[in-house]
């Protein structure tokens, strides 16, 4: 049973095959490996990369063997990044349980990061994939790591644009997802146009479930998030809905002050919260996700499959309605 | 300039060209990544890796530019563990300058790390290697990564035998040798038997190399090693003159109590080494040195050409005599 998955239907057999895999994949002699790497498969997640590769992918391949390996891979490097965002934002709970940091402390965490990348990488090595396919991935994990470093430069910073945002959260996010759907179309062989457009959709919905993330840690409540709300803000990442507040409050300037905080109190931070809400910020947020998601809808190319189409449907009105 | 390189003669302009090649692939548009990575190269270090690499390559291969990307990566892999190494023992310092920790924090050197990491995947994944060659570098991270876990694990522990510790350090630091010189046997299209005999040599310079790295922690000056001396035993970890030590000290209860003990004063790691010195602690791991390096130098194949054999056994000798 996969928590949290959002994909039933026509990529449930994959995803299903992929939580036996990723816990057979993680196994290690190391007893501690096993362990850490278990209760991190474990905390499920929503296997959106995974299941976006394969919803690609199943537009042109039926050989479930194939397309395993870069699934497992995939989901390896996005659990990768996230062990290593715990530490970095030094975060207790994720998904609603501890972090890998917080049962096994930051050193372990690095160090278990550091092996899935790795393991990742060797399944990819061992499956005799295209170097194409590896040039997507290896990328895909520079631009990750930019779109990170970027946003841990600019934290506290309230002197900051849209533009700086959504290009930070394309590299953060955005990319990977892209780069999902792209993989997927790769391995199936679908035409360059095909791979491309797929790449677009994946592109579109990226940035839309990133703006949605970021919405959600301003409107959603601690036990929606399995994480404190309004957890950007308190460590002085600035988001989509605090620079639209930024620019359009009347209370703007002390909104600043409090974003420019480091160790803000909980007053602060509940503060800081009320003046965003005060203005239009979360429906202008939604309004560019909207937008991002009708283009993803559009970009859908016409030979997709009529079951495969719905599902990519599905995600992106998942991503609208979506509040964990 | 190289610092600290011990490489003359053969792959000097080998290892010049890649100092250069280093500077130029982590320059990034992101300023703070030049600025960090430049740091990381510019600190210098033996080149230990690349350089087996490309003595091995050189065995049958003449092409430097058919050589430079492995090298890069090798250089950018070991680079990203030693960040992540410093976060993992919150090193202020190494080859006597300050740690990317030390100067831009955890956060920022976890994700360095990363970057470094996914950069060299892409270097190699540009450059048309074989499946083999993918295989070897991403085991050779998996390796590692086990060999760090597993000391992280055994940390403060008392309770080690001498195979353990070999056998962690064959994952922590001769595996990676071994797959510099496998990796350019490879490059250059050796025959297999060749191939093996290579590696069979760095792997027992690897073993070498890390027992000499931990006499030279009991043994040398903080100013020798750049670092802290007795840092392993401060921060638990137990090497092999430890545990010799361990097993034939008369005070081998008062060092078993000071090895468990965490946050050690420095009278009490002081006392540690006193313990340990009067022991045949250090001439015992200088004998296994020596055999690992007897090993090495009998595992060259005769077919190797004269001024490369010289450059590896000069290696050999060099590992035997370094201070630093």
């Amino acid at each position: 049973m996969i928590k949290n998955s959002i994909f039933f239907g026509i990529v449930q057999n994959d995803l299903t095959a992929l939580e036996a895999e990723l816990l057979s994949i993680i196994h290690s002699p190391v007893h501690l490996i096993t362990e850490i790497s278990e209760h991190l498969v474990q905390a499920g997640g929503k296997r959106l990369r995974p299941a976006l590769y394969f919803l690609s992918a199943r537009c042109g391949c039926d050989d479930q063997a194939k397309l395993q390996p870069l699934a497992t891979a995939i989901e390896l490097i996005h659990m990768a990044t996230l062990v290593h965002d715990d530490v970095i934002d030094n975060a207790a709970t994720r998904r609603g349980i501890p972090t890998a940091n917080n049962k096994w402390g930051n050193q372990m965490s690095v160090l278990i990061g550091d092996y899935l990348f790795a393991k990742a990488f060797s399944i990819v090595a061992s499956s005799q994939v295209s170097g194409r396919v590896m040039q997507v991935l290896t990328e895909v994990i520079c631009s990750m790591s930019e779109g990170e470093i970027i946003q841990n430069q600019d934290i506290f910073n309230p002197e900051q644009h849209e533009m700086e945002y959504l290009s930070r959260i394309a590299k953060k996010t955005a990319d990977f997802i892209a780069a999902s759907c792209e993989l997927g179309a790769l391995t199936a062989g679908l035409p360059e146009a095909y791979v491309q457009a797929l790449r677009d959709y994946g592109y579109s919905i990226g940035m839309a479930f990133q703006i949605t993330d970021d919405i959600l840690d301003i409107t959603a409540s601690s036990e929606q998030l399995g994480k404190p709300a309004g957890n950007d803000l308190r460590q002085g990442i600035v988001t989509l809905p605090v620079l639209y507040a930024l620019k359009h409050s009347p209370a703007a300037a002390e909104l600043r002050t409090i974003v420019a905080t480091c160790n803000m109190t909980e007053a602060e931070l509940a503060r800081g919260l009320q003046i965003i809400h005060e203005t239009d910020a979360v429906e202008y947020s939604y309004k560019l996700v909207g937008e991002y998601l009708n283009r993803a809808r559009i970009l859908l190319p016409a030979a997709v499959p009529p079951d495969i189409r719905e599902a990519f449907l599905a995600v992106a009105e998942f991503i609208e309605m979506r509040n964990f």
